[in-house]
């Protein structure tokens, strides 16, 4: 053959390297990458994808034919760096481990063998040169169930299929009258091996192989053969990730930090994942495996004697406590800590990043398992971006690209003291709706919260409901946090949440809400008006009791951060903002004008929901004015205010939208106000109600629906707009309105709706005697909109791309219904992502494509944008990135996030 | 210039034809054709299409400069024609009309003047001529209105505006103290035409024009002005008619059918329209002009001695009678008679169709004014067809042309008595829900409907209800039509009764209805339970009391047709069909399969609901497949019983559909009886009723959802279609059951369906030893499927697209709710069609093309069809052919409707 199919790594012979990962796999290339540095990594060789394909073509005993050469080639390597112990020897047996390795990470979903080699022969070798037997055994007895269940067909494949070698631990202990696996001694051990070997002799038919390069060969051939496991389809389906990638295999000298005293494992990070500190720091267990140290049995040490003494600083212990608790590998093992310290230092500056690092120590020997960017916290990101960035480490698109913006939600919001939550008690959990912590008192009723509020304030409250309407929002407003038992991501209470900067958890189906008993009943406890909970709006978590929070910090170098975005990115970024805090919030944040003022939810205020009420229950279009004209100077001064907060900026105003039955009461007290203050029967407005009634609202009379049967309430929001407009103009304050209208699905609702504006404004401008720009829009929301696109260019000015609606309907989804499903579906895997937080972009994603398309096709110039929840996720801001979109429009709290999101997407995509 | 502007017709100086409609516009390229044909159309001539343009680009006084020779010279040739009056001539003035006439139909958007060249002087000249004073004033006077408004500009342009020559008009008849138009005498009419020139002379401060030459002039241009007023534009853009095109004008001298006892005028068809027996047939009038003939003031003569003979039997007349009552003109004017039969022989065989005519006798003259196709009945169009096609004047592809499909529905269902008709009152419009004619007694509960037709059979009934539900479906086969106040033309009632081919008129918002009180109260008359009324399901009207209907007869003829549609359609045919005796009904109306077969209708009766219900209210799978094992046994024999009737063609069978809640009572009255048959609680049973309430269920929980989260429900449903095609197998019969997923979204969840329906085939196969060719495929309904049907078709391996839910979604319109818009839309000309009813070719023909298209790129032979209510109706099934699409699928009694469509979109469009 000639070709080169397996690449050694390891000592100073490594073959391969980090840019190989096509070749070599993720796993295979970083191995290489680490050995090249110099850092000791236990020696081994990857067979490349390529043999992977040659697998799937050729067979088996093709691709072993040709490697036979090569493997042994490697594994001689193996044995030379590791200088002792041989693969197959008899007294100093060399254990390997057989891992995949694909070009992209696919956790899991392929097999692993640890501990390969090991035969009746071998074990006794171990332990006669460890001299720890029950390792030893335990090491082996591992080995048979892993192989035989990967290599010999014995895994259970479904979850109902007898797993014979639990059986017989299960067998065995009960015959011991013993509970745990870590209560087997010895002779035990030894026993589950014999009975292992004897159920796989009377299942297969055949003994467990003795032969290690045996072991070797069906342990290579069954990797390969899990690239095409239907979990591994199913996923790179998924993942659009081609079958013919193929995996690697890496074959690697196992080390044992669990063999004496003289041996250990640790975890280390180059930075504190907490801070952003720039600290070593980490744990370690002597005599211990990796799995050891995480579990949590035993205690870890400290690495570094800085991090013990502030370790013990905090449990407030003596240094005479300290030293009793544990020592520092620094201290304990003061050689391999400077090896250590030397290795973390060369690492970070080779990867230019904080990593994460795993480490064993073997018989007084350190090897590095693993490294890996680490996991750290959104503070924690943002300082080591800037610091690094001050180091000259990394450049600026560098510095931006580090930190994920999804973890800058967490620097805007109140998060729970660490110390307080690793006492609580999670009760529930559901969607994390809006972001942050909160603990209060349970209150279920939103007059209740407005009422607490005024009559104490300071007063902490959480907001219990069903789920929430319009009617709430004074109430959502005095809460600290909101819990429901229905709805979504987008529900009412969702939204408006994210909106206030509040935190929500939503949809919570475990909770049993009784209004008239007052109670909240999670399994068998049953909560009171009063009770304390906790929410983590972040996660979806409720907590029993009080769990203190504190709150957010913005740092200084997140204003850096934050500056440098505007360098780079090309989307712009506005906000969803109804009033003039929201606006104000909004501006602080960075927003560049406002992408969505609705103007809907200025109607539920006193006077207001009267005057709005009125004008729904009128039967002519004369009644209908008389009530609208009511409204006219209560929307003017809305929009003055608003106007004021955005001075200089852009502000797209949304006409109403909502269908009327919305602004009618919910309930029998709603009604009975209704009827003494407007002075009409109940029965009328009973009526009203019924009439308006519909079956699937969301696709009923609402938005410029409502505008083309009833011009008249374009009329009057047009004037309000542009009314507002002039008379701050006269007080020299820069205005630029955009006028939108929503839900249009054909350039005929579209035109009608300018040409109402369009006409409206000509009236206002005459009698004001003067004049402003202004634009008119509208919402790309519904599927036919995009699918005309060209059409409606002829009118609009600018589109707004309302992705919640367009989900909904191009996915055939009601958002608050699919809590029915929703879960099952992500589960299942059907969904990858919550359609409504992620855009989905192979169909919406299509949708949204056309409609900027199609719109530049006929308006060149066309500004297009999203509003709605996506214009603050991540992702989607990378995809309204690569379309081509003008601007995204969040919520307040998340224009930081869109911001950070906009300059990564530049980056990435130029 | 020296282009030809200006194209004469009439006498046997003709210079256009009927194949110049782009030059001369429709109306002055037949005028000409009748002229070549020889047949007497008054003299006139056409300024083409082109000059309107350069009317545009290079101005009026470009224009006239362009046109005064030409206009002259064919004057001249108008005047030789006529040999007498003369265009200006104060002894004998010709007078002409000015009308404009667009390449295509553009009713009533543009402007015409009669009666033009009138003056003082004129106006003597004709009185001294016709003798008939009245006339000619009453001439001058229209022509002073018609021309100031058209021309003058001092036409009301919105309807609030003032309309002063009416209000003169008003203002005389207060005077005189008279009432009618009719009333005026000749000097009133003298002094109308004084006021219209005083007020001209006021408002314009200038005199209308003397001049015939500087009258005609204005008018032309005015006419071109008229192309681009916004009506015209509207139109236009609603129509795709491009501006370019511009219209023609055509100059034509006046005939007069009232100027004496000579004159007349009269329409008349070369067929009967009612039966399309080969009879030539028509009215007059002696001294009238056309719109006497049709305004019904005076009774009408027959054209044919035969015809006024058949008349007078109809009526009971004796011979004495009948002539005292009015001789025909075949009587009164033979030669005149003569020349008329002649003419219209000619005319139907050149047009090779049955002609309506439209003619004057002017003092001896015989003048055709017009001549189209002939509207005409369903059964006449299927009659003349046919009898053309014998008869060698048209080819088999003409004679399917000819007839419109939606004609054909009156032929496959109850009409009303024509005789009975005529005395009916209408009392409410509805839409045309479901055709046909119905009368019958109210009766306001589906159960009493019922409970009635079995104690009473024979009973009429007519169901009236605000909307129906499934449980309604055995008392709507008991009416004879359903009445509903709620609901569109795809609501519940809709479907199933024109799936049952019953009437039904849908959606009357002025029906009050008090289940109570059992009472139906339409304005102030009150019907209660028992009264009669009676329903076109065709028209939407609905009648007072009981109109008598006759059954529906299928011709000889029909069959004819029917037999030719299979020679020339591309599409198939297939039904919706539910039980087997639609499947039956189906098949002798010509279906080649069944396209949709409804599986949840099959569980609302007796033994099924209960079991349905169970499933519905268990709480864990054990629970619910122990309630579906109760439905396997009821739904194979539902399956058996549907394959039988439809042997040797295939059937698609959809899986559970509708959201579960569906299945649960709907009342108080049906709770009960649910607690009862089941033995559980109301409470229980209006929990689940609160858990499975959806916002917007059309979005919810239903669909291939369901069985996602339940697959068992799909298991059960495989198993019972499987089953019952091997047991039918067994004996000898022939069943191609097709699998359908229905409201799938994505490849992930058509998959997941895949995998449980292809599972347990093979455990069913296992099982009875034999197996069965089927296959999988989905609905595409949802936006997103269509979007993505690439990836939909690696699994489906057919796609019937679900035009209904699929327009509800890409319209953002719920079908439910549209009653509250859809009207208004329509009135106002934002929507042409109700896209539920006719396919919107622009939006959600883009999806329908792209499922198509891109279903085909992964599966090239994939088979692609439409189920949903746009099956039937024939521009829909043309949008099928064109985009490729292999069948479609409608309702029983629509089968012929869509083999007619399917044959002539194949005919029109290869």
């Amino acid at each position: 053959m000639g070709s080169k199919d397996v690449y050694f790594f390891g000592g100073t012979m490594t073959e391969g390297n980090a840019q190989m990962k096509e070749l070599l796999g993720g796993k295979g290339a970083n191995l290489a990458e680490m050995s090249l540095l110099g850092i000791p990594v236990p020696p081994g060789f990857t067979i490349t994808t390529e043999v992977c394909n040659k697998f799937y073509t050729e067979g088996k005993d093709a691709v072993v034919k040709m490697l036979t050469e090569q493997v042994k080639e490697a594994m001689g390597k193996v044995e030379k760096v590791v200088d002792g112990p041989k693969f197959g020897d008899k007294e100093n047996p060399l254990l390997v481990s057989v891992r995949s390795g694909a070009r992209a990470s696919m956790p899991g979903m392929m097999d692993t063998i640890l501990n390969l080699g090991l035969n009746d022969q071998a074990v006794e070798a171990i332990i006669a040169r460890s001299g720890n037997a029950r390792f030893a055994w335990d090491s082996y007895r591992r080995f048979i169930q892993m192989y035989s269940g990967v290599v010999m067909g014995m895994k259970p494949v479904e979850k109902d299929d007898e797993d014979v070698f639990e059986e017989i631990i299960d067998e065995l202990k009960h015959e011991k009258g013993i509970k745990l696996d870590s209560e087997f001694v010895t002779e035990d051990l030894q026993e589950l091996v014999k009975r292992f070997k004897a159920v796989i002799k009377d299942k297969l038919g055949k003994d467990f192989p003795t032969d290690p390069w045996e072991q070797l060969w069906n342990a290579v051939m069954a990797v390969f053969e899990s690239w095409m496991n239907d979990r591994a389809i199913f996923y790179r389906k998924l993942n659009n990730i081609p079958a013919e990638w193929g995996t690697a295999v890496n074959v690697q000298a196992m080390v044992f930090g669990n063999m004496n005293d003289r041996s250990g494992s640790g975890v280390a990070f180059t930075r504190d994942a907490s801070t952003g500190e720039d600290l070593f720091n980490g744990e370690f267990l002597v005599n211990a495996q990796g799995e050891d140290v995480v579990a949590g049995t035993r205690t870890p040490q400290q690495i570094s004697l800085e991090g013990s003494r502030r370790n013990a600083v905090l449990k407030g212990f003596s240094e005479e406590e300290r030293k009793a608790s544990g020592l520092s590998l620094e201290e304990m093992m003061p050689e391999i800590f400077k090896e250590l310290t030397a290795i973390q230092k060369k690492l970070e500056l080779h990867y230019k990043d904080m990593q994460d690092l795993e480490f064993t120590i073997q018989d007084g020997k350190l090897w590095l398992l693993q490294t890996r960017s680490g996991k750290r916290t959104g503070a924690a990101a943002v300082k080591i971006a800037i610091d690094m960035l001050n180091e000259g480490q990394i450049d600026e698109k560098e510095a931006i690209l580090r930190v994920d913006p999804q973890k800058v939600d967490e620097l805007l919001h109140p998060i729970f003291e660490p110390e307080a939550l690793t006492k609580a008690t999670v009760i529930a959990k559901g969607l994390p709706a809006s972001p942050g912590a909160a603990t209060g008192q349970i209150v279920f009723f939103a007059d209740d919260a407005e009422h607490i509020m005024k009559a104490h304030v300071g007063r902490k409250l959480i907001l219990v409901r069903i789920e929430t309407s319009a009617e709430d929002l004074k109430g959502m407003d005095a809460a600290e946090g909101i819990l429901t038992a229905r709805g979504g991501m987008t529900s009412h209470a969702a939204v408006v949440a994210r909106g206030m900067g509040k935190c929500c958890v939503s949809g919570v189906s475990e909770l049993r809400i009784n209004y008239k008993m007052r109670t909240l009943t999670i399994g068998e406890k049953v909560y009171r008006e009063g009770d304390w909970i906790s929410l983590n709006g972040t996660t979806g978590e409720v907590y029993d009791g009080q769990v203190d929070t504190k709150p957010a910090e913005m740092s200084e170098d997140f204003e850096t951060l934050m500056k440098l975005t505007a360098k780079f990115a090309r989307l712009k970024v506005r906000a969803n903002a109804d009033t003039p805090h929201d606006a104000t919030v909004a501006r602080q944040f960075g927003a560049v004008g406002i992408g969505l003022c609705r103007t809907e939810h200025m109607f539920f205020e006193g006077k207001k929901i009267i005057a709005m009420r009125e004008m729904i229950l009128s039967e002519t279009t004369e009644e209908r004015e008389k009530a609208l004209a009511k409204l006219l100077p209560l929307q003017q001064e809305d929009f003055e205010g608003i106007f004021m907060s955005m001075q200089g900026l852009p502000v797209t105003v949304r006409l109403l939208d909502p269908p009327l039955h919305e602004f009618l009461p919910q309930d029998i007290t709603g009604i009975e106000e209704m009827t003494e203050a407007m002075g009409i029967s109940e029965s009328r407005i009973k009526q009203k109600m019924s009439a308006l009634h519909e079956t699937n609202p969301m696709l009923g009379h609402r938005g410029c629906r409502l505008a083309n049967t009833y011009p008249e309430i374009a009329v009057m929001q047009t004037r309000a707009i542009l009314q507002a407009a002039l008379n701050l103009k006269k007080k020299g304050i820069e205005v630029f309105p955009e006028i939108m209208v929503p839900l249009t699905s054909s350039i005929a609702e579209m035109k009608m709706q300018e040409g109402i504006i369009r006409k409206t404004a000509q009236k206002v401008f005459e009698e004001m005697g003067d004049s402003i720009k202004f634009e008119v829009g509208t919402m790309i929301e519904i599927p036919r909109a995009a699918l005309t696109a060209d059409q409606m260019a002829e009118s609009a000015e600018f589109f707004s791309i309302g992705t919640n609606d367009l989900t909904q309907m191009t996915f055939g989804f009601s958002r608050d219904d699919i809590g029915k499903f929703l879960p099952i579906y992500m589960e299942k895997g059907i969904l990858k992502e919550d359609p409504f937080q992620v855009i989905d972009r192979e169909g919406v994603g299509q949708l949204i494509k056309m409609a900027a398309t199609k719109g530049r096709e006929t308006r060149p110039n066309m500004k297009v944008g999203i509003c709605g929840e996506h214009g603050g996720e991540p992702s989607s801001i990378e995809f309204c990135h690569i379309v081509g979109l003008n601007y995204v429009s969040c919520s307040p709290y998340r224009v930081p996030i869109a911001r950070l999101a906009a300059a990564q997407a530049a980056i990435r995509y130029k």
